[in-house]
């Protein structure tokens, strides 16, 4: 049924958003004195969705993003030793451990040996690398990019660089934005695995007419190997 | 003589190191009340180097690093407005036109007809997307790839990803580092054309064993069609 089955990394094999949400936390901290929790997390957000442009996605945007929302937040009196522990938390973000999601050595362990696997994610280069190396489980994976982007077209230039036929490339992923709707639109294979966290920037409202679902949706990923199996012998 | 030739893309086919130059220069500007441009130039240096292994490398982990060496150089007492301005500076490099080197267009012209070309870069992922994309010469580069590290070992892999044989790969590129001496030592080609600014980080020291040199060293890209022409007959 697949030749190919691509994994999303970030909130799929291992936990990301926490660590994120961990450090949202303490900039309030950092804040609290200016602002209460809600405005500092809303400025921050929206500092984000600024920054995407000019500095992409992941511990730098973010750190960046925290910084100037700090500055704005506090009418610029925010003292410079809190802009360093800005800067110290970032750090902290790149040196925390890599916490695997439960059944994924399994998962992976037991698809490798029928099915060519890989891991698309879209992100830092070096955050990306780094947790991948960290994480134990560069072996399962025999191609491993990282992109700036999930859209369909990179997804299309993704399969045609390896030649994979798309009605037999499987993706499964926590994104609907990025890791299903892209895929299924190529007309590739996507499963869904939803996390209980996930970033404002990645939630989409499906249209209607998507349904039937044209992707499948599990609650845990230690799930996809019955599936996988069902879809074949069907 | 060669089935495929690569290029180094900052400061090998654009410039790149003047955009860091004159920013490091406004860096000065801003830290002239407290420190002269050496020491502020040093520190942020030093800030680089520290910040390599988090922020690896590029305009954001450049950002953090001004951020960081503002706030030593100045006891903390740098205001929050400069340190918002060096943020902005950063957007403003995101920004920069792409100045591609004279001859690049017409030299990648000519030998794409002949050879599979690719660019071989190292930094972010979307400051180097942005650039290519910017730079109006993505046509005529088969493959793309943008790599966190260049060692003997990435281009071993990227070689074996895609079928080349290094004896038949050429490798041009400003950084003996980066570009020149991990390509020899794989068996590969390399033409080096060396760059009034190279950033400090790249600087090697050549053993002297390592003569009679085994590159080429070239005086701008204009020359590298004649040269391939000659290795090719020779």
């Amino acid at each position: 049924m697949y030749d190919v089955i691509a994994f999303d990394a970030d909130d799929t094999l291992w936990h990301s958003e926490p660590l994120y949400r961990a450090t949202e936390e303490a900039f309030c901290g950092l804040l609290a004195g200016y602002h209460d929790a809600e405005a500092a997390v809303e400025a921050l957000h929206q500092a984000e969705m600024q920054n995407i442009r000019y500095f992409g996605y992941g511990i730098r945007m973010f750190a960046l993003s925290m910084i100037e929302a700090a500055i704005e937040l506090s009418g610029g009196q925010i003292p410079t030793r809190d802009i360093q522990s800005i800067i110290d938390m970032a750090k902290g973000m790149r040196e925390a451990p890599v916490r695997l999601f439960e059944h994924v050595e399994d998962v992976l362990a037991s698809l490798s040996q029928s099915h060519t696997l890989m891991v698309i994610t879209k992100g830092d280069l070096i955050d990306q690398e780094d947790k991948i190396a960290r994480s134990g489980l560069a072996g399962y994976f025999t191609h491993i990019e990282i992109v700036s982007d999930k859209t369909s077209d990179v997804y299309r230039a993704l399969l045609a660089k390896y030649s994979i036929d798309p009605r037999r490339f499987l993706m499964v992923g926590n994104s609907l934005k990025s890791d299903i709707l892209p895929v299924v639109a190529i007309g590739g294979h996507a499963v869904f695995i939803p996390y209980e966290l996930t970033w404002a920037y990645e939630h989409v409202t499906i249209p209607d007419e998507e349904d039937p679902k044209q992707y499948t949706e599990l609650e845990h990923i230690g799930l996809l190997p019955e599936h996988i199996r069902q879809t074949s012998d069907g």
